[in-house]
């Protein structure tokens, strides 16, 4: 994989702006600048600090998460730079006292002296790790946090989601993200397709999405292209040629009439009076002339047993006679998907033997009607027989929960280590620049994720060593690690001498995330009541972190 | 206002491309190209086609809605054309049988044949009722249905969200936007500012959205800022000039450690000792040397009652010795807000009485942690003493509802009705080329909106009409209107001689949106169990709607 290749910095390359030109040093909020100045009036501007990105709890009531939108803030920092109508406005919003002076530091800044190290995006991750730690000027890193929360949040949570509902569906069922419309803005949208593609989709809907990051394209025609038909006689060029182009068919309307009267009067109904609809037929049949290839229909206009699948029938078996066109296969939109694949299966099968068609009976069943992880499951337990679903709104908005909740954390200043307080434990920040490690067992499954101080010697394989809960004192562990991974890459070397790791191919990132899932232990990834993963520190950390603690916090008084 | 004067098409005024340059022809669902394409071949594409824009139930569980996002789709389409590198894209990947033709089709088109009749962005609207009619080439309005869906969903959404709000939190209230790391992407960001502010928020912490749309910008440090300074020796430059510029004082920080010693030692603390924490009176004081003029401080990095406040109030007393700089106020962003609020006030006052400083007991409190309606009402319902909320993530995510289920449907093709059946009445579409009135009762509230065929006589002021409810025979009434309101109005004329609505400014939208809200009767807005407002159709258009409907629904049969 590409991001194994480790690549000096400065080497020329050129990285380009984000993905939404509209992502600038201004998506950020006021309070970054209204800081950033007072830091500047008291000369803190330039201070070297350490800030962590992280999350406190996984989302969807489960224990893992997939860390997203890397790309999006190297590319933001590499091309950080505020214009003169930004400072400007800067100027005019910021306070009547604002100095000229700052002004001018602003117009210099960049991002040349950010360092920033990351997990490979499409990672696997657990709450409290840092996903990021970003080193630099106070004042800079200052106006960072807005935006690479931003970016990674959503991110994040939609790949976990797809990935969520990978797990629930299948390694064989095809799924496609079909959620421009109800995403949350246009780049909702567009982040959706690009993030659930990494989180094991298929495909997408989104034909920018597609042109901008080379997701496979899919679609077929809604219930209003069924509808703009009143009858067969509105098809005007009724040819169709031969798919080996020996010769044309003249009246392929004809055609598609003479098998469905023969599907009409044929066994595989089974009883089944066929009452179709003659609009939806020719809007069926007026689709099958614009693509013979790739014929696909929404069968459920109308009655999907009594019209739309005979109607459908008819038209693929008249394909399938001009040399051997396959039909691809229907799309659901109603009613109930598991009981009405079983029967469109059956029928297609019926229609395989009756008619002497191999494959027909295998043609796909797409099935697209509000589905989520919850309602996927129940069609497991029903037994169903679709082979791909289109999952639109409760994938990307991420109805289950529509937010992550991202923290960026200031953890050193000038070398000080630095903590938070505050009366929610879960909220009390773990201090200072810190170096992470995956621990693996014999079985090749991840153990634990341990965190140190940036100077302690790391673990090594096959050595006992002390995994403590950051915060609960009874809660720690031994461990001897078969295969240890140290998390945090540098992607933004700054000026110091590190090399910095390319940025993959979006397949690329995809292809990894997959792999990072089958590493995680199956009871960490089931969908009720999931085994939390452990998250450690060492023991050497945990002293340091209760030492500033108790330093910190004031003494309570009883009254 | 400004969507009361209408003016003549084409009257040379250029409308701006969509805010986000994302927003093209290709941000929509791979089918809408294949239909248009199977349109093409059909020769269907010029057919004429009434398509209405609508949702099915009110988010939230409320009865109301704020229609937003209309001014996005005016500009989309103004500026609707297919660059060549999109052409290219669409070529490679619609289909291998794809005719030339057809690109050339597609390199042809624009929208200046489509007609958009809306209701004014920021209108009360509610289900059923069309938001847009969209009338124009079939193959082109069926482009135009994703993008028109995925700009009006998340915007309606948000505005909605906004109002509900503001209702809970109550007019005399501050409410501050503070969702951008938390939205579903940049523009999630950024359209939730926009129509965060159009539902009735006062200002956003976002600075790209306050120099896009002007909205006014808040915000003031985070918990980062404080714990990022160690103590009083690292503030450098301790000088600070009298407001009135006469004189300077040179040593601010002593002045603020005398005033921390008489808070100390005052009755204003009643008993309560303070222990304030040295890193954040150093954080406070540099704050206020940046701002002195607009000092509004977070108070919970350590200790509320303890720390934060009395420090607060030492820099406060500080900058007032010096003629009078006035501080805003305090943020609180954790802990019991309603009982930390009310001690805060107690305690202000009693400094104001103490040391004899006007206004000191009226500064302003704001909270900000995880809010939400519910958490607002509760705190109405607790007793609190909150001036200010800033709102993120429930508001900006629409965590309650993270979708609108809008919806665009063919209702006529060649000036023939179109109906689409379904087993669920609900999506049941309501066929023809409508007009639709707003009538309105004797004290001035809106009584029902009606929804009549374009060519009925409308509606008369004092005149008895049967109102219907679409789809229930039994339910239907009697309406004597007191007056009348045409709702959907001209925003594009396309090739039709009809004048074209002014796109308002933002500030009149809002305007807008906060009149229409006072329309509606308190029982259709309240939270729980609001009364439904009543949505129907004339008696003509009632009839019609089920004869089109027993015309095109197959018989069942019972087995």
């Amino acid at each position: 994989m590409a991001t194994k290749e480790p690549k000096k910095k400065n080497s020329g390359r050129k990285i380009p702006g984000p993905t939404n030109p509209m992502v600038t040093p201004l998506l950020t909020d006021q309070y970054q600048f209204t800081m950033a100045y007072a830091y500047w009036k008291a000369g803190k501007h330039q201070e070297r600090a350490v800030f962590d990105l992280y999350f406190r709890k996984n989302p969807f009531g489960g224990e893992y998460t997939v860390f997203a939108g890397l790309e999006e803030c190297v590319r933001f920092i590499a091309n950080f730079k505020l214009t003169e109508d930004q400072i400007d406005y800067i100027k005019d919003n910021l306070s009547v006292s604002c100095e000229e002076g700052f002004l001018d530091y602003l117009r210099g800044i960049d991002c040349s002296d950010v360092e920033v190290y990351a997990l490979p995006e499409g990672s696997v991750v657990f709450a409290k790790v840092p996903l990021l730690r970003v080193e630099g000027p106070l004042a800079i890193v200052q106006l960072l946090e807005t935006p690479f929360i931003n970016l990674v949040n959503y991110a994040s949570l939609v790949s976990t989601n797809a990935a969520r509902h990978r797990f629930v569906a299948g390694k064989s069922k095809t799924l496609l993200e079909f959620g421009l419309r109800r995403a949350q803005g246009p780049d909702g949208g567009i982040g959706a397709s690009k993030y659930s593609y990494i989180g094991g989709f298929d495909a997408t809907s989104n034909v920018a999405a597609g042109m901008l990051f080379g997701i496979p394209l899919r679609g077929t025609h809604s219930h209003a292209f069924v509808s703009s038909y009143m009858s067969l006689d509105e098809i005007k060029d009724k040819a169709l040629r031969k798919k080996d182009g020996s010769s044309t068919c003249q009246d392929f309307v004809s055609l598609v009439g003479d098998w469905l009267r023969k599907i009409e009067g044929s066994d595989s109904l089974r009883g089944n009076s066929a009452d179709t609809n003659k609009s939806e037929l020719a809007a069926l049949t007026s689709y099958a002339l614009a693509f013979p290839d790739n014929f696909l229909a929404l069968v459920d206009t109308y009655d999907v047993m009594r019209s739309g699948v005979p109607n459908f029938c008819a038209v693929a078996l008249a394909l399938s006679d001009l040399g051997r066109y396959k039909a691809i296969g229907i799309r659901l939109d109603s009613g109930d998907l598991a009981y009405l694949s079983c029967e469109i299966r059956k029928l297609f099968c019926s229609i395989e033997k009756e008619f002497g068609l191999p494959g027909f009976g295998k043609m796909s069943i797409t099935a697209s009607n509000d589905l989520n992880e919850e309602t996927i499951d129940a069609l497991n337990k029903q037994g169903h027989q679709i082979d791909a679903y289109g999952i639109g709104t409760y994938l990307v908005t991420c109805y289950a929960q529509a937010a992550l909740g991202v923290v960026f954390k200031l953890v050193e200043i000038n070398n000080k280590p630095r903590i938070k307080l505050s009366e929610a434990v879960s909220k009390v920040t773990i201090p200072c620049k810190k170096r992470i490690y995956r621990l693996y067992g014999k079985e090749g499954y991840a153990l634990v994720d341990i965190m140190t101080g940036e100077d302690e010697p790391p673990p090594k394989v096959g050595e006992r060593i002390l995994c403590r809960h950051p915060f609960r004192e009874s809660k720690r562990a031994y461990v001897v690690p078969q295969k240890i991974e140290e998390l945090l890459r540098c992607y933004c070397a700054g000026n110091s001498d590190k090399n910095e790791e390319i940025l993959p191919p979006l397949k690329d990132i995809r292809e990894r995330c997959i792999q990072q899932l089958e590493q995680v232990r199956p009871d960490h990834m089931r969908r009720l009541n999931p085994t939390p993963y452990k998250v450690s520190v060492s023991a050497k950390l945990y002293d340091f972190i209760h030492f500033l603690w108790v330093n910190e916090a004031p003494v309570g008084e009883l009254r």
